[in-house]
């Protein structure tokens, strides 16, 4: 995958979630999470997170792919629930290593 | 930021996350994380899902945008960790979308 | 609930999922569990937790009880599914207070 | 243990963590905990439930009774900063099979 299609896959996929957020309940699996509320979409990365340590711990590389893929689908849905744009935690991400480089977590017990 | 800015902050982090990971544990958080080992990292990607989830019913938007940065981070330690390309979680991604949308989902119990 | 009652529940509870774990899948939900394998009631274990995480937070009394209640069950699943007895887990929270209170703990970071 | 020393433990835990809540800060790890407020309270059973799946996954069986432990332990802690006793819990449990048994679990997906 090039920087393009990378790119394109998740400013794609955060305006699909934009639109799908905003839709009646019947018409995506989106739109019915949105209809449960923040909670039941705040349970899901839980879910998602959980099920990705399973995978890493006791699976193979693809449930592992597959686990990390519904984590940041759910993860994105509980940011565009919020109304928290993708770019703000990847400029949070930026922000972290130019001021000081991954270390910057070094200070923090692991 | 642009199109160009989110592709470079996932890839330069993919790249700084791989060199990190090689090399000797009191250089980074990240070495220190790699030396504990693959339970250790899992342990951290469950433990910042956790804090998403309450700063997104509980905490503000910066609180919100700190976490999600945090699971995304270990997220990708935890896929350099089992050598699994970033690129491969945003093809599952794609190949999701680009199947049957994001409907595929609908079929599981939200 | 006297005290009776209380042990009792737990007591019943751990015999009768004991039971269920050696019985055919379809006799009972806790089978079924342990026909999809210890991955899957490892996962359980996090939702529930999750859950409980998210009715503290945000439900009410009721909501609490519930998932706290689902919480210790598939924990005791969990725990039936590795023959660890309950009493183990007990004791070991005996031990911790009986050698050093519970400021065992403040050692930890909170 | 017999079942006079297993409901000492829980009952004598929770008057215990309850003593605990209502000190200050410095005397103790559940008083430290009191004064980070709810959301770190609640985001302790997440971490520990995380740490109990990787026990189950990848770990011994001390590893699991003691995060099993830890499980309890802040879930109890939970329950007490909420001030919901536990014995609400054991008698949710209680219900559930006189009403209609484990199996009234099996109408869900497991």
């Amino acid at each position: 995958m090039n920087h393009k299609a990378r790119m394109d896959t998740l400013t794609r996929l955060e305006t699909t979630i934009a639109q799908r957020l905003a839709a009646s309940p019947e018409t995506s699996y989106v739109a019915k999470l949105h209809a449960k509320g923040l909670a039941k979409i705040a349970q899901k990365v839980g879910e998602e997170a959980t099920e990705t340590v399973i995978a890493a711990l006791a699976g193979d590389e693809a449930e592992l792919v597959g686990e990390a893929a519904d984590l940041i689908f759910h993860l994105m849905v509980l940011l565009g629930e919020k109304r928290v744009p993708l770019d703000r935690v990847l400029a949070e991400l930026d922000r972290r290593e130019g001021v000081s480089g991954l270390d910057e977590k070094a200070s923090r017990s692991a």
